[in-house]
C-alpha cells in the first residue's frame, strides 16, 4: 500500500512501487482476454486444446519483463497530468500496459529470428511451442502467430484505451508509428550485421542509428509521448518533447546495456559476460575499438570478428582491446553525453521544480547511476 | 473508361472494372509509402540499401492479386451508400486496399511457416529476401519482419481511412477483430494438421471452423462489415447483417476451392490439381470422405495421409475415393446449400431490388457459377 509518509512520496518510490504492482497483473489479464478467440463466433472443440496452449504461452511470455516502458509511462502521466478520474487513470494503465504487450510480441519474433532457445530463463516461445506439440514445424509456426496475435492484441489494448483519453486519434497513430519503427529497427539491426567492418565511423553511425530506431522508439520515446498526449498535451509539441527527452535517453539505454554486457556482471543484466561479443554483434563498442585501434589490433578485431564464433579466448582477447583502445571510455562519454541532453530537454519542458525533479528520476532509471 | 451505356450499367460491370483498376495502382503506393522508414528520422546511409530491397519485396509480394476482397468491399460500399463525396470513396478506396495489405502480410508470414518457395508463380517474400542477400538466416529474418511491417501498414491505412468516414471506431475495431479472427484461424489450421483421422465427424466440424476464422473472417465478412459502417449502418446492424451473408459465403468459397484444387484444372486455380492431397492437408472433403466410405476403403485413406507425403498414385487414389465415397458431391451439396443461405440473408437486407441485383451479383463472385 502506498504510504503518506512524507519522505516516501519525496523519494517518489512509492507511486512507483504501486504502479508496478498494478501492472503486472492486468499485463496477464489483457493478455489473457485478447490472444484468446475473440467472441465472434465458437471454437471447435477438437482445437481447443492447442488454442489453450497458445494462451497459456502467450501468458507465460508475458511474465518476467522489469516493466522500464510501463513504467515510465505511467509516472510520466502521474506527474503530468496530476489528478484524473479513476476511468482516465485504468485507461492510461492499460496504454502503459500495451507498450509491454508490445515488446512481448517483438521478442517472441526476435527469438524466432536468432533461433534462441531462451528467453528471460525460461524457454522462448516457439520453443515451448515446440515441445508442447512434439512438433518442430507446428511448434515454430504457432510461435510465429503468437508473435502476430500479441502485436494485433496490443493495438487492440490501444484503441481502446485511446478512445477513453484525450487526444484519442494522435495516440493510436503514436503507437503505430511506435510499432513501424521497431519494425524497421529489427530490419536495420539484421542490415547492420551485413555491415562490413572496414569502414568504423559508418558502422558507428549505423549502430546509433539502429539503436534510435530498435531502441529508443518504444523503450523511450513512445511511452513519453503516450503519456504527453494523454496528458492533454497539444500532438505537436507532445511529439516535440517525448523526442527531445527521450531519443537521447534511449541511445544512452542501448549504449549503457552493451557496455554492461562487456563490463557488468552477469547478475546485472541476467546474460553472460561478453555474450554480444560471442554472438559476434555489430556495436558501437566494436566500431569505436575498430576506429581508435593501431593497423595490428584492427586486423585482429576483424579477423576475431569474422569467424562464425568466437571462444573464451577471443572474447577476453575482444574486452581487452575494448579496454585499450579507450572504446569502453568512449561509450562512458557518449552515455553521459546524452544523459546530459535528456536532462537539459527536461530542464526545457516548463515544469514545476518538484514535477521537474520526479520526471528527471523517472527517466535516470534507463541508465544506471555510474554512468550517468 | 467508364462507359455510359445503359446495358453496362444494368450489368454493373464496369463499376467492378473500373474499382480494380483504381485498386491495383493504390495497394502499390500504399504499401511502398507504409513500408519505408517513416519521416520520424533518417535511415544512415550504409543501411538504406537493405532498406530498399524490403521496400521492393513489399511492392512487389503484394502484386498479382485477384482483389476479390476489396472488390467486395467497394462494390458493397457503392451499392449500399450510393453517391458520396470524392473524399469519403477514396477513404473507402483506401480501406478496401487495407483487406488486401493484410492478406499479403498473412501470407508473408503463412509461406514462412509453410517453408514455400513460391506465391503466385513468383518466389515468396522471405525466399527472394534470401537470395537477394545471399543469407539464408538474414534473409528469413528479414522475411519475417516484412510480414510484421506489412501487418501494422493495413492498420495505418484503415485508421487514416476511418477518421474520413463514419462510425470511424468500429471501422477499426472491425478491422482489428478480423486480423485477429485470422490469426485465431491460423493456429486452428495448424491444430487440424493434429487432429487424428480416426473420427472424420470432429474433423468436418474441425475443418468448416478453421474456415469460418481463417478464411470467411476477412474474405467476405470483414469487407462486407466494412462497406456497411463505412456506408453509415450502424454497428450492431452492420455486424448482423455481414456476418449473415458473409459467414456462409465465405464457407463455400473456401469449400469451393478446395473442392477445385481436386476437380477443376490447374489453369482455374494456378495450382496443381490435387496439391491438397499431396500436401496431406486435413480438408472437409477427407473428412467427408472418411465418413462414409466402408472399413477397407477408409483404412485405406487413413494409410495414405499418415504418410509423410503421397505420390501420384496416392493422390489419384485419393480422387478415386473422395468421387466413389460421394464426398465431392457432398460438398458441392454444402456449397449450394451456403450460398442459397447467403442470398436468402441478401434478400432479407430490405435493399431495393436494384441494390439487392447488384450485391447477390458482388458476393456471387466468390462461388463458381458451376457451383451455385
Amino acid at each position: 500500500m502506498c504510504s503518506s509518509n512524507p519522505v516516501d512520496k519525496l523519494l517518489g518510490m512509492c507511486t512507483t512501487a504501486n504502479n508496478r504492482e498494478i501492472i503486472e497483473p492486468r499485463i496477464i489479464q489483457l493478455v489473457r482476454e485478447l490472444t484468446a478467440a475473440p467472441a465472434t463466433d465458437e471454437v471447435a472443440d477438437a482445437l481447443k486444446p492447442v488454442m489453450e496452449q497458445v494462451v497459456d504461452q502467450a501468458a507465460s511470455s508475458s511474465q518476467g519483463g522489469k516493466r522500464l516502458r510501463a513504467l515510465l509511462a505511467l509516472d510520466a502521466f502521474d506527474i503530468l497530468a496530476g489528478d484524473v478520474t479513476p476511468d482516465r487513470r485504468d485507461a492510461m494503465i492499460d496504454l502503459a500496459c500495451a507498450i509491454e504487450v508490445f515488446q512481448t510480441a517483438a521478442l517472441v519474433h526476435d527469438d524466432i529470428i536468432d533461433e534462441s532457445d531462451l528467453r528471460r530463463g525460461k524457454p522462448s516461445a516457439h520453443h515451448a511451442l515446440e515441445q508442447a506439440v512434439h512438433s518442430g514445424a507446428i511448434g515454430r509456426g504457432l510461435g510465429l502467430m503468437l508473435g502476430d496475435i500479441l502485436a494485433t492484441a496490443c493495438i487492440e489494448i490501444t484503441r481502446r484505451s485511446a478512445s477513453r483519453l484525450p487526444n484519442t486519434d494522435a495516440l493510436n497513430e503514436a503507437f503505430l508509428t511506435m510499432q513501424r519503427e521497431v519494425e524497421i529497427g529489427q530490419v536495420l539491426d539484421l542490415a547492420v550485421e551485413m555491415t562490413p567492418l572496414s569502414n568504423p565511423e559508418a558502422l558507428a553511425n549505423a549502430s546509433l542509428n539502429v539503436f534510435r530506431w530498435k531502441t529508443a522508439s518504444y523503450t523511450t520515446i513512445a511511452p513519453l509521448l503516450l503519456a504527453l498526449l494523454a496528458a492533454g498535451e497539444s500532438p505537436d509539441q507532445a511529439r516535440h518533447c517525448a523526442l527531445a527527452v527521450g531519443r537521447p535517453l534511449g541511445l544512452a539505454f542501448q549504449l549503457a546495456d552493451d557496455l554492461l554486457d562487456v563490463v557488468g556482471s552477469s547478475r546485472n543484466t541476467g546474460k553472460p559476460v561478453g555474450g554480444d561479443i560471442r554472438e559476434g554483434k555489430r556495436t558501437v563498442l566494436l566500431a569505436d575499438a575498430l576506429s581508435a585501434a593501431d593497423t595490428a589490433d584492427k586486423a585482429d578485431l576483424i579477423a576475431i570478428f569474422e569467424e562464425d564464433c568466437r571462444n573464451d579466448n577471443q572474447v577476453a582477447r575482444t574486452i581487452e582491446l575494448f579496454t585499450s583502445t579507450g572504446a569502453l571510455d568512449r561509450s562512458r562519454e557518449r552515455i553521459a553525453a546524452l544523459w546530459g541532453e535528456s536532462r537539459k530537454a527536461i530542464a526545457g519542458l516548463e515544469l514545476n521544480s518538484e514535477a521537474q525533479r520526479r520526471l528527471t528520476e523517472a527517466c535516470a532509471r534507463f541508465v544506471p547511476e555510474s554512468l550517468r
